[in-house]
């Protein structure tokens, strides 16, 4: 936890807070902070700062805040992602929104089995968890936008342009014929498949929806650190 | 598993190999293969190639091997990594080997706290476990080279220029004036400090051995992330 983040309802004054709970634990146990240090603090969607404690007791913390400065901008990227299997899916989506992907669609592939559908990782409160999580690493407090899109070809054939806008469109396909370009001009969509990849229709179906495919190497990553590259490369 | 890592003492036969316990396992379970099916294969530390399954049973697998195929070469690339907690350590080792990074190190630094060092993680047989997962989900058979600094002055100082040769060395810190450099022509080193970053002592030194600090951008990065990030962007 790089970052506190504050929501409206945890300021009992202008500018101050009062946190309980999982934050108040985390500021306690692993910053170990006493009254009078300061942490560096953000409102969810808005400024970030200093919050100084003023109190601190066996069930929560003051902080008086100061927030006068931006936060960081989004990178102009867009994530299409096959739904990765529930265990990685926290994951994936934490590291999207610590690396400053703007927005995220999960949709179904071929290679996604049904089941993934059904996870209980897909509810709200644990979606919205993990992109918190990946604000507090990350220092930011802008949420991602995050759409479930379930059904491939209506968001990529209809969807799409509505969502992603113009820029250039990329799908991670091992063996492409161009090397993943560096840099990324204006923005842009990139497309990651499931594990085995996107088949040849859904291949197609990109294609026809401007995308091109770029090889990021002989090696087979993970999804989680296929997207790091990805945007440590793109961005 | 993208590849069935083998070992010498597999096979029964010239071209014949036997599988029991955990690859058996996997085979059967997740690749669901039967009998006439073929699989990736790489012996470790040689080339890559197909195996086909030749007999299945509740204990074993035998599959007859063509290896005619190198392993993809290595990234002109090493790694010094201080300790990353235990909790984060396998998976750091595995996301490294599996990007294709050449050699790591494993040092000590102020911010890293001294029970990691304690750590079961770090045991030999779990750091190669480590290693040849990365192996298998990438399609490698060559393992990195894995160096236990332990202390970090004497590693930065007295051994970093017989371990990792001539080239580029990158420090990545946020903030730094120069923005992360696009490709590394020459290969080189880059340097991951622990959570919390090094401290100035250790910029000290390694600026000494001629580490470059460079930026990655505002965010705070899990070290997993970052490193991907950076492979991504300079290889």
């Amino acid at each position: 936890m790089n970052l506190v983040l504050l929501f409206p309802e945890d300021f009992v004054a202008e500018a101050r807070v009062r946190l309980q709970g999982r934050r108040w634990a985390h500021v306690r146990q692993v910053h170990r902070v006493g009254v009078g240090d300061a942490l560096r603090v953000g409102l969810l969607g808005g400024a970030m700062g200093i919050g100084k404690v003023r109190a601190l007791d066996a069930e929560a913390l003051e902080m008086e805040v100061v927030l006068d400065q931006p936060p960081p901008p989004k990178l102009p990227l867009s994530l299409v992602l096959a739904l990765p299997r529930p265990k990685v899916l926290n994951r994936v989506l934490a590291s999207a929104t610590s690396l400053g992907v703007a927005r995220m669609a999960l949709v179904n592939a071929w290679k996604v089995e049904r089941a993934y559908w059904g996870s209980p990782k897909l509810e709200p409160d644990n979606l919205r968890r993990q992109l918190l999580l990946g604000l507090e690493q990350s220092r930011d407090t802008v949420m991602p936008e995050l759409s479930i899109g379930r059904l491939f070809r209506p968001f990529v054939e209809e969807r799409l342009d509505a969502w992603a806008g113009p820029g250039t469109r990329l799908l991670a396909h091992p063996g492409a014929a161009e090397t993943c370009p560096v840099g990324l001009p204006g923005g842009g969509v990139v497309a990651i498949g499931p594990e085995g990849g996107w088949i040849d229709e859904e291949r197609e179906s990109l294609r026809r929806a401007g995308f091109r495919e770029v090889d990021l190497g002989p090696r087979i990553l993970r999804v989680e650190t296929a997207l790091a590259a990805l945007v440590g490369r793109l961005c």
